[in-house]
């Protein structure tokens, strides 16, 4: 499975490829938006600190370990740190798969472990 | 819930949007591509037939019901009809929602009953 994961400051910005190599019967981005309101209150932003190294190292060992119960052809991992306004992406996963329920199945496992165990921290500044 | 269902001729294009509706916490969009392998051997691509009107309405009908378990904010359902080149998407599904889980979980279960249910065909050329 091929794999590729990114921390960046920069605004994640989506683009859905309709045009996929022979194989892949299934493509699947999710996009993880800062909402303006959070815990009732309404917020600006939300700061996302990480200890890079290891969350990337993390993020790629989680990916290895779910490829084996979800094999799909290839993910993309974006991660935006630092500030990230009120409505926009503050993660970015895409996946490429032969069959749309490998696919389903590891992006779905795969945000509840990046978020209990991938050192990254998110607060309302 | 906001739903929009088209069936077309024309090539599907997607087009993660990252800048949401303040609410929305989770974008997902996913692309069902013909492959270039059918049971073991090389196809071209595959030629879809809806009786359209009841299509459409299946649709509805069956976002309608999966509204009340997953609730999401907006649906869009694009689904290609006559030729579909192998590599090219057939349909093409777009959710927000304010939490992930609802997204993942319509988008799972639609999928199901579209094939189940539509009257939607395909067949090798």
């Amino acid at each position: 499975m091929r794999t590729s994961v990114q921390l960046t400051t920069e605004r994640l910005a989506g683009g859905m490829v309709t045009k996929s190599p022979a194989g892949c019967g299934a493509v699947v981005e999710f996009a993880g938006i800062v909402r303006a309101m959070e815990g009732g209150r309404e917020i600006a932003g939300l700061d996302y600190e990480a200890y890079e190294p290891m969350a990337r190292r993390e993020i790629e060992r989680i990916l290895d370990e779910l490829a084996v119960v979800h094999p799909c052809e290839a993910v993309e991992v974006l991660h935006r740190v630092g500030h990230v306004p009120a409505g926009e992406a503050s993660i970015l996963v895409r996946i490429e798969a032969a069959h749309r329920m490998e696919a389903f199945g590891l992006l779905e496992e795969f945000m509840i472990r990046l978020k209990r165990d991938v050192p990254i921290w998110k607060r309302v500044p």
